[in-house]
């Protein structure tokens, strides 16, 4: 039966003299509490610090980085515990679905996700041995038993994990109710909102859009039936969230397209959408419309903004009607920033009291036009490379095609996105042994000196992340 | 003069460490057998197991990679040997030619070709001495000496090779006549054909459509000229190839788009196209609806789906007019994937019957759209850098690019894709030794553990191209 | 206080036995003389030959390189010292800029402008210590004490420098004086202009467009309101620019797009340009048609022809209209080649009497379109990866990404490109040690001989840019 241990070396260059330097620049920021700005956790875990169920729960059923590995492999979403729509039957025995997945993990060499949950099974978990079809079992039970017991409740890992600050994703209807009972908790762990208005904005891809927007209207006590109503319902549901914690709003866009309409157009627009009769063009522009509206809200009242555009969601028609949105079936396509971040940029680019910080699932656009415009505009930083371009070396290529135009300081350090809470220790670490390693690097071919790279690291690490987000 | 010898370690990582991980995990699968999928080989060769006739006609005339290269330098197509259809006299002395090559040959450094023909000269020809125009001559006599003896004819090399299974890419008009040969010879060496029905398929790149499409129609025995017999004639034609061997198809269209039209629609469609009416749009509408019927016949007939979109053919119109097709002018252009195959996936992606290769020429696609589907669809899985992306550096891009999302197991090992016979033991070598260099850092840097990696490391040599194709 | 000094092993790989060899084969090109055959020196310096003004002037207000990043940090435009067109006061002390320099100088860790600068303080300038804020002071009194010295004169940093061609990129309007003054000047230095003829032929961009094309028609003493004279005064600027030593032309368009019109199409189009009556469409049809026209006359008159497309010149509308064009608002977009260039190549390419030099900003052409042309076209070669692709990962990934289509003999050398003259030699170091890591990585990994690489490496540094453009 093969051990599991995490070597104190991974992910750091072979050659040794780069590596030392490597474990060198490590050592100084492995400590440093984490930042987490930009996540999906649940918040109720940390508000109700109730005991996760059981190991399938928490690492199989919630993350789709496992289950669309599995789908592609031929396994059925609901061998894999994701319940149908229709009513279907589905595997409801944790611990079937556990051997399900201990099957196919040969699947996941050399993946992230081989690293992440190897880290938790060893770092987090204290299991010894390397999971599979023969040791599924012992180490179900394992986990099983740890999770039973207070060190593994929800805060206690939160401590744990040295979080500093941990950012979830909400609607932009939530009554944020877990993050006020943590606000008004004894508990010291700080779990902050990020406002994240897809659902009132884009009428394309939100089925509820109208009835979200009217409900938006009644919380904020505004009449949504007209332009101005509407953004005032947005500006008081953004001050809601800051009165909750917020420092940071998050936009999901399908393009990085904006728009700058007069004021009478924006009305005329609105209407449409509001009633229903768009064309796929108009909820398109009233989209880009949107994301320069929230730009300006940024500058007045202070929340960091965020877009990830590029994603087509739910590609697979059959996955989505089945088993809903975030199914695995997202698939990134091309995308441009340059033209179609122009009219926000040219409206508000150049005020530093906005911090935009741009993200991208197509690389390509990192050299071209991302680090172009960070390492212009004084309002754009890059988010780090995320989703899909989350392995080691996708980070390594980020270092690599954006340092040269933006350099280090307009980028804004690591975000996990993750909705696997045990796997954020393990995202964090890599991130850091990539970023030292790249630094190494650099020390090695007299790039930079080694007391540069030392304070570089921490940058990354840590302050870069606190102040671009405000935290 | 300097001599010619192949380094055992060639390829390897240069860090001694990994150098010697990458050696170990080659030498498990360096003697494997040979799966050669999709090529483009001669069928004859085999059938009739005649010598090749010289240096010239084996290695210089017949493979687009060294004149493309040569044009590129100033070369003429006519002292390449290539015959102008305008009857202007070209170069026919096998030997000029041969020195021509010879005085170019310092232009492929660095070029996949320099190490593919290095390997046929050393390797396969025992040639010891460093081409160029001084060993001109000597190495010309030396390799047709070579030619003219038994152990030089295409079954023996064949069986030196270890070739368990050579794919063609054949005519859907063809009688595969060389594969039947080969069938019922006593020999024991496996050729099979491909069903590449482009051009019947693609009125427009395909000055013959029509003749080629009615000539389908005799061999079928069906009434091509309506949708329904077009239909069937082409199930005919891939029964037929069925019982020959073959085990796949070949699509090679101008882009990845598919389409999912009403029968009544497809028949007018085809109203067009067969009475050469049609638009440019409606001529890409009608390839885009004849993948998706090729994907059902597969799941039907079980043939494996390969497509390779990307490619602007005959960029030359010069080069084109007068000398053909293939002829060094093909040049790769931007290539979406996600947008393009929604509809054939969303009607067909989800059946793990079908088995789907997907292929590029744009390798940004891979990390931002290939891998992200071949991670999702059951039915999709990734093929390897080809044609233009067959270096050392873009196999290593790809495995970069594409392991983190799509896995190892998501992907289906090696083609040579090549005219060139000598050189399949050289690039499958190259792609054995480029994993086993990947492999090896992931066994640094502690990603991987090395018994895992010997696994992958046979998986991608020989069980995965061995299961994807069906051989 | 930091000592500041150049590791003579800089930018070489970390593994020994590779830097070994990289150290050995940089050792026989790092003083070969330099070639610049595409750069922004101004070559009033040359002729007049007066000192640099100080460490500012020099160093700091005419780089967007350094502007540009200290711009997205949040110093003003001003606080660098740009003059506002608004006539609202700026910094004009040279030490207050200096400071505030050396204040974001951090900013620069791990871009291309921090090894320059160093290169240029340490080597150029005998600088010992860090720049910083510390440091500021004491440097700064330092340069401007060289700068007073006939050893930093212009013409004698040209002879330092060994720099055997220089050449500038010229107005077609220019009368060249300064040229003339070198060449009528008992100094042996070679400062020849580049022709770039945008402003007469891209009416968009260019505000002066219609008084520039009658400026030059004044000058070439044709009758510009037609086609054919406008052609003929092109042509007579053409030869007047020859006269003045110039070998190359250089062509900055938005795409690489190129036509192929009737005369009469062309007359029409021409009557729509110069009377201002055009439409967007109809402005990019005629910059096409001009490529295609330079391209004849490049044939007919020798001059090597430069095309550098795919740049969204002053995103920022901004700061365009108070500082005007060239600060560091220029954003690169996705630039395709294949289909772009079919008419002009379709036309021309073939002559190898065309020398046809393309360049990107967008890198994923490398492998996709821009080596596929350069390896097949006789006309076609490759400009190095300059402007945000100037690093040495940048350069790294072009060998890496262009190799295996265009060879090296397809490729033209390095390009400075640079406003900087003080950083031409640091820029051509660079470009030599990368290009010398790179092969000795081919050596370490066997894929080309000791011998072969030290050729290869004299060849890209200066034998293919002497040939190229015809220097």
């Amino acid at each position: 039966m093969a051990s599991l241990t995490l070597n104190r070396d991974r992910l750091f260059p072979g050659d040794p003299a780069m590596r030392a330097i490597a474990r060198a620049i490590y050592g100084t920021v492995r400590h440093l509490p984490i930042l987490s700005p930009h996540g999906h956790t649940d918040p109720r875990w940390f508000a109700e610090d109730i005991p996760f169920e059981n190991a399938t729960q928490l690492l199989v059923t919630p993350d789709h980085y496992v289950f669309r590995m599995l789908y592609s492999l031929g396994v059925s979403m609901e061998d894999i515990g994701i319940p149908p729509s229709d009513g279907t039957p589905y595997e409801q025995d944790p611990r079937t679905i556990w051997h399900t997945f201990a099957k196919h993990w040969y699947a996941f060499r050399g993946t992230p996700t081989r690293m992440w949950i190897d880290h938790e099974f060893s770092d987090v978990l204290g299991i010894k041995v390397r999971f599979g079809a023969e040791t599924a079992d012992e180490i179900y039970d394992a986990v099983n038993a740890k999770l039973a017991t207070p060190e593994f409740r929800p805060r206690a890992l939160c401590e744990r994990f040295n979080i500093e600050v941990l950012s979830t994703t909400d609607s932009p209807l939530s009554d944020l109710r877990y993050h006020k009972m943590i606000m008004d908790s004894d508990w010291s762990g700080r779990v902050v909102p990020a406002f994240r208005p897809d659902s009132v904005i884009d009428p394309e891809y939100f089925p509820d859009f109208h009835g979200d927007v009217e409900k938006m209207g009644e919380l904020a006590n505004e009449d949504v039936s007209h332009w101005q109503g509407y953004l005032r319902a947005l500006e008081a549901r953004r001050r809601y969230f800051i009165e909750h914690g917020a420092t940071s709003t998050d936009h999901g866009h399908p393009t990085a397209g904006t728009a700058d309409l007069e004021t009478a157009d924006c009305e005329r627009l609105y209407q449409k959408i509001i009633k229903g009769t768009y064309t796929p063009d108009e909820a398109e522009l009233f989209r880009r419309q949107m994301l320069t509206e929230m730009a300006r809200m940024s500058i007045e009242d202070g929340l960091v903004m965020q877009i990830h555009p590029g994603c087509l969601r739910s590609h697979n028609d059959t996955v989505y009607q089945r088993f809903g949105r975030d199914m695995g079936g997202d698939i990134p396509v091309r995308t441009d920033y340059a033209t179609m971040l122009r009219p926000l940029l040219n409206k508000y680019g150049n005020d530093a009291a906005l911090n935009l910080i741009l993200f991208t699932l197509d690389e390509t656009s990192f050299s071209r036009e991302l680090a172009p415009l960070a390492g212009h505009y004084p309002s754009v930083r890059l988010g780090p490379p995320w989703w899909f371009l989350d392995s080691p070396e996708a980070m390594m290529r980020f270092r690599e095609a954006a340092t040269e135009t933006a350099g280090f300081y307009n980028t804004v350090g690591f975000n996990d996105d993750t909705r696997a809470f045990l796997s954020i220790p393990a995202r964090h670490d890599i991130a850091r042994r990539v970023d030292c390693s790249y630094l190494a690097r650099l020390v090695v071919e007299h790039r930079i000196d080694e007391d540069e790279a030392h304070e570089v690291a921490r940058a990354l690490a840590y302050d870069l992340p606190k102040t671009a987000y405000k935290l």
